[in-house]
């Protein structure tokens, strides 16, 4: 019975899906942008509102920071919980760089285009219409829905929101639904993620800038000293850190790891055109899927420092800041890896000094077991073909605290492509992948039901 | 008679000095800024009454850009021709840096306090004042005045202007007065300047900045491949140029420059506490001396390029820009040196592009012969001591050009110490360099005008 009408049920909730998505798309829930509580307010309320029309109890949890939306749909004490997790806050958006207003939902041919519509309201609301389609149907699940508001701010408030939550977050298992397919001929279940770790490295050699003819040859100059700090620190052409004891901890991947990942449909030429680069630093596919899903990055993100006007100005700087990240994978340790970097640069010039950031812990997670199997299996199910085990490049705080609070399996059923511009210029989001992840979650939600029986 | 009654012209000039210096520092004659027109027009219009009232026929003489003063002082035609350039023109100047309004004049106990002051509004009109004297007491000597409103921005028309007056510009010599001596304690002339080179190094490698999270690791970094070249390049912190050819045209100081360098009084103490540095490349005071007045640089003036706002940003930049000079002595040949370093980069990164945006010639000239001599004495007369000959590390790009179209020696008798902020906040001159600089003026007038006989 739950297959037979699904296609119905998706066919027929086309229309409210996309008047739900456009609304939800027109609140501008940007948690980068201090002035925005007002609309992160209004997301919350409209996020509540949304929980409560499809029979779920709903509400907005206050924080120290934006709150947090909570959400159950009640089946019955005796049935295992399911927790599913999305965010609704989004990034930023440059109306200039877009087509059409990014805030003003744009809808064409079953694509949607909006700041928000693939990251991650559009999968939110999949999952959201799945769940409705499964309760009603009488599948066996309770089903908790945490849909945070500062997941692109690196979610300062999260732990906080779920240590003071545990009694009624208590779960089986998580979903998260925020990650990226590698093609679309392919689907894609990520079953890690890479931690991060900002630093900055300031040098100061004086007190203002000076005259270049005047003290050039003999006054230090501050932007040179970091560049070559910077690149004894790692060659910039290959991307491999040259800092002692880096890939130390690193836990490569293995053979059958490496074999998924190349399942995955990755194509260097297509990476290329989805992230409009030129050239890659490498063009094997094997090379280049490493070196995104299972190795360690050190990039240089901006220095800051100098003249930075039209022409030159021939000064030598007094001052110059770099600011620095490193992705890091299993089992890198964060603290550890910037007292590595911060040793390496007082070595190499004891004048620059090294600040941490902030850091997100790598993860790593389910790609085997009962939990990854009902997800490959729901996958294949709505769209067609086996998905290969990934892992993504990027970085989701909330994940490491759940995992580490919440202690269960968590899954990554992503509906995200890499054409639909994810953190870029003109997001977009379509009904196939919509469709399609309605379908996918109300499989999963009955694989799950039953694990137990 | 004509040194006799000296003392007390220079005494009795001294109230007319700070009120013509107040009048004129009033005026904001800063060329770098686009919208100063009207400024640079009062300003030529203020010196060609100045003058006029010492006796000189004078005009403003159009240029494209801002206009050149043009005076001289008849002394009848078959006296010898002295050519005095200075200019009017001074540096920007942020209000918020300094102790009062950089443009309002500010005296106190003989100490003057002003956008110009020291550079170069202050020796100017003591050459002016001079020059009243000498011609008021009988000295045969004709004298040409060319205040120039361009020379903070590079003296872009200055060679039209020479060439458009070639026929009465014909000179037997010219006095610069604008360097700087290198301690109060010791005279200084530079008989040297170095030239410049300016270029930018551009790298894009995408069309957009991009995730670091999802293609870092195989992306390239054009802020980290850039900081690779530059390191390339040069030793950043001891200023050696590694690329191959680059010192091959240096003509190196003999013995006796590198003594009169130090002799010129200079501590290493004294230079870093007049630039505010922290620390220089090396302490020892010969290779200090070489350093800034007979070596090339190599200098990163700054980094355009990714984020540069508070915290971190994880973007992969798409693109970044390095702005850059060399410095360049005798006998290096700028476009040669800009090939030189074009072709090095090419080969380490075939997609880095080097754009050329500029060059100076460097300049040597007398330090022995007659002129110099003469200058030797005058500085003798006028401050107690012999004078040091030195090199001076900047460029004066009008120099160049008045040598190769005037075809006569230069002698440079500049009147600003470290400590008047050349260039810097708080820019000052005072009265005892002002009344010094008008007695060694009328020596030296005197002097040259007999060295026919």
């Amino acid at each position: 019975m739950l297959y037979e009408r699904l296609d119905s049920y998706v066919r027929d909730s086309r229309e409210e899906f996309e008047d739900k998505l456009a609304e939800m798309i027109e609140v501008p829930t940007i948690s980068m942008e201090p002035d925005r509580a007002g609309d992160m307010r209004r997301g919350a309320e409209l996020a509540r509102q949304y929980l409560e029309s499809i029979g779920a109890r709903a509400e907005v949890v206050e924080t120290p920071g934006n709150p947090v939306v909570f959400g159950r749909i009640e089946a019955g004490a005796n049935y295992p919980t399911l927790t599913i997790y999305n965010h609704l806050d989004v990034q930023p958006a440059d109306p200039s760089e877009w087509h059409k207003d990014p805030f003003t939902f744009f809808k064409e041919n079953g694509r949607y285009e909006g700041r928000g519509t693939t990251d991650d309201k559009g999968p939110a609301l999949s999952a959201m219409m799945a769940a409705r389609y499964a309760a009603q149907n009488g599948v066996p699940l309770n089903i908790n829905f945490i849909w945070e508001l500062e997941e692109e701010i690196g979610s300062p408030n999260f732990e906080h929101f779920i240590k003071n939550n545990l009694d009624r977050l208590s779960t089986d298992s998580i979903l998260v639904s925020d990650t990226i397919w590698i093609s679309r001929s392919r689907p894609a279940i990520p079953y890690g993620l890479r931690g991060a770790m900002m630093l900055t490295m300031t040098l100061e050699t004086g007190a203002k800038d000076v005259h270049s003819g005047l003290t050039g040859g003999v006054a230090r100059n501050p932007i040179g000293e970091l560049c070559k700090v910077i690149s004894e620190c790692y060659d910039a052409e290959t991307g491999r850190v040259k800092i002692k004891g880096f890939y130390d901890d690193v836990v490569r991947a293995t053979r059958q790891e490496v074999q998924s990942f190349l399942d995955s449909g990755f194509t260097p030429q297509k990476f290329k055109k989805a992230h409009e680069l030129k050239k890659l630093r490498f063009d094997d596919p094997e090379r280049v899927l490493k070196a995104i899903m299972a190795e360690p990055t050190f990039e240089v993100h901006g220095i800051a420092g100098g003249y930075q006007g039209p022409n030159v100005k021939t000064i030598v700087p007094h001052r110059a800041e770099a600011k620095i990240s490193c992705r890091l994978v299993p089992d890198q340790e964060p603290k550890k890896v910037f007292r590595l970097i911060r040793d390496f640069v007082r070595e190499k010039n004891p004048d620059i000094k090294c600040e941490f950031l902030g850091a997100l812990e790598p993860y790593i997670g389910e790609f085997t077991g009962k939990y990854a199997d009902a997800a490959s299996r729901a996958m294949k199910y709505a769209f067609g073909r086996q998905p290969a085990f990934t892992r993504e490049g990027g970085s989701i705080g909330a994940v490491v605290t759940m995992k580490n609070h919440l202690r269960s399996p968590i899954i990554f059923l992503g509906l995200s492509l890499p054409e639909h511009g994810y953190h870029a210029k003109n997001e977009n989001f379509d009904w196939g992948m919509a469709s399609g992840g309605i379908k996918m979650f109300v499989r999963y939600f009955d694989e799950i039901s039953r694990l137990s029986e």
